[in-house]
């Protein structure tokens, strides 16, 4: 198979933007991209956009793709929508992986959008629920909290998990994501607060739960083979993997693993020839603090049910032995849905080529970083694995 | 670049269903589908699924491929849904096209679904409104047949295009379409009926406009060189494209043709090593009468202008020199958004393998046959040359 590379990466500030259409926000994204191609690249060199968003907002939900590039100057490229509930540009990045793999083009772009705040709460509502299972969670009353917290007794209960140890992720993440200028929540938390936060879901509090965050993201594939003529630090994609799984819960073999996000990581571990172990640093999906300890089991960071354990004994610090979530993850940075994916790969890019914005950010001898995006409660995932 | 084959499509019955789900219309799609790959295929070999949809209905919209592909037995592998409005599954093929010439996988799904018929009339507007241009089009209260018949007049104005070779159109596909068992519309109509059918919005009548069809569609991708182990009759995917252009009618070049088509056209005539000339018989996208007429122009069939003349000599009747539309079209077969590009695929596999379910509508001594699907009012677009 053709090796690809990423030449350039972009990502709007995430936050509340009543004032900023997702054109503004995708404008942001692309200029930040296409400017940091060190040796420039024209317009013209872009021959096709798969751009991830659930329901966009700002009223253009058909064609937004075709909307967003005509607004930078790209009509006229192949463009579409790609949609996998919150994993829809982590798809989108793969969509763009492939079309380059397959020789249909040089030159992809991968981007992500979502404005969830200008929508009403109802229309948040419906949004998110619409991403589960319909006939037995959703129409039942089920929201994303209540699913996860459904994942997070059976954790408790399994493998001895306490609410201490799912509030450590979110203090962890927070005091990352206090020194990442582009998070939406720059404030650092204690673990006192997390566990006084007000009860969503039990045993999910308010800091356990991501933001409501408007943001874009836009990372540009190339051609391995043709990436240096842009850049002399291009980032390899050396492995990806996607899987699926039933939406609802109870479909499932387990509630306690994401088998599509373990579907994905097996194949993509496969393409890039390595174990867990040789994962420098990883940015995963924690839309709920127990999704990122989830995360460790299902990327294979640790044995089924140690999850809290590594978490308690500070190895995803940013200073510890693998770092995980330093941009702060979804709970600190912000989860506008369709930007996720290729926000994390924007991290990711970053890291590893030194160029994290702060001195305090940036992570020491790092190479291969691994990116997980999970759709929905799990009805979907794309792992990517990235290196120097 | 790997060379691709279609070995399998299947086409639920199109209409309007209010007593079936989008999983019962995917599922007689898949259905047919596999059972129709001769020497059969296992449920393990389909390694990939693109599921094109607009707005999907029954209210799983986010995840809603996940949702499909599961409920057929197909969870686990990667799945995402894909929206380029009226032109979703069309990308759809082409993203499955490229995850199997990228050598991700040996077999892809491609797909589409829609149902229309189950929402209300305002959600029905919204849906197709969102997917013209926002600011300038919907929110000055311009639905889709206002924007078709402002290209329509403009067409008219400029080449003497008139109502009665539009309505020339419809009483073809509808002629085409009364011998299609699938069609949603299956009826014959006449110019007089056709001239004083309602106005929708001028010069545009009731049946210058294709119905609200509930449908789905499906077709299986598969690596040419192991094509043969499924069927010994491939369709091969000799040519493809896409291309794009902005939404505002005013912000384009010209009312009367649709740059992206002609962007779609123009590389899929490249790939295939092949004139205009060459092609033996098409399905094109008649959302609208006057858009039959556009592709025609688009395509290379004639000359700008000719269309009407083109139509009036009955050059693309089923027994003309180059048959169009001979499933009834958009126009009697019916639009169900996010299955049509797909459906336009399904006519085209049986016609070129000789298998049209009625002999009456067989076409004779085809071997190359062009798809080309319109998203919006012409905002993104593909094409795609099958052959046998």
């Amino acid at each position: 198979m053709k090796k690809v590379a990423l030449i350039g990466v972009g990502q709007s500030k995430f936050g509340n933007f009543p004032e900023k259409s997702i054109k503004d926000l995708f404008r942001d994204a692309y200029a930040e991209a296409v400017d940091g191609v060190e040796k420039g690249i024209e317009l013209r060199d872009i021959k096709e956009t798969f751009i991830g968003s659930l329901g966009s907002g700002g009223g253009q939900l058909g064609l937004v793709a075709a909307s967003l590039i005509s607004d930078v100057g790209l009509a006229g490229i192949p463009t579409v929508r790609i949609e996998g509930a919150c994993a829809s540009s982590g798809f989108a990045l793969r969509c763009a992986v492939q079309a380059v793999t397959s020789g249909t083009c040089d030159i992809a772009l991968a981007g992500g959008i979502e404005k969830m705040n200008e929508t009403s709460r109802e229309q948040g509502r419906y949004w998110l629920g619409i991403s589960g299972e319909t006939e037995w969670e959703r129409l039942a009353g089920t929201t994303f909290p209540g699913v996860y917290a459904l994942m997070a007794n059976r954790h408790m209960h399994e493998y001895g998990t306490t609410e201490e140890q799912l509030a450590l992720v979110a203090v962890k993440n927070h005091r990352n994501g206090s020194k990442n200028p582009k998070a939406h929540l720059q404030f650092e938390t204690t673990l006192e607060k997390v566990l006084k936060s007000p009860v969503i879901a039990a045993p999910l509090k308010l800091f356990d739960c991501c933001p409501t965050t408007d943001g874009a993201s836009v990372a540009i594939v190339c051609d391995a083979d043709k990436a240096k003529k842009y850049t002399d630090t291009p980032v390899y994609v050396i492995g990806f993997g996607a899987g699926s799984d039933h939406l609802a819960l109870f479909e499932r073999d387990s509630y306690t693993t994401v088998r599509a996000a373990v579907i994905a990581a097996t194949q993509a571990y496969k393409m890039a020839h390595l174990d867990p172990k040789d994962i420098d640093f990883a940015e995963v999906h924690d839309c709920f603090t127990i999704a990122e300890l989830m995360a460790y089991e299902d990327l294979g960071f640790c044995k089924k049910g140690e999850a809290g354990k590594v978490m308690e004994e500070g190895i995803t610090e940013k200073d510890g032995e693998k770092p995980v979530n330093v941009s702060g993850g979804l709970k600190s940075k912000g989860h506008p849905i369709g930007a996720t994916g290729v926000a994390q790969i924007y991290d990711i890019f970053k890291q590893l080529r030194g160029e994290a914005e702060k001195p305090s950010r940036q992570l020491h001898h790092v190479e291969i970083g691994l990116a997980h995006n999970v759709g929905g409660s799990g009805g979907v995932a794309t792992v990517h694995i990235l290196s120097i």
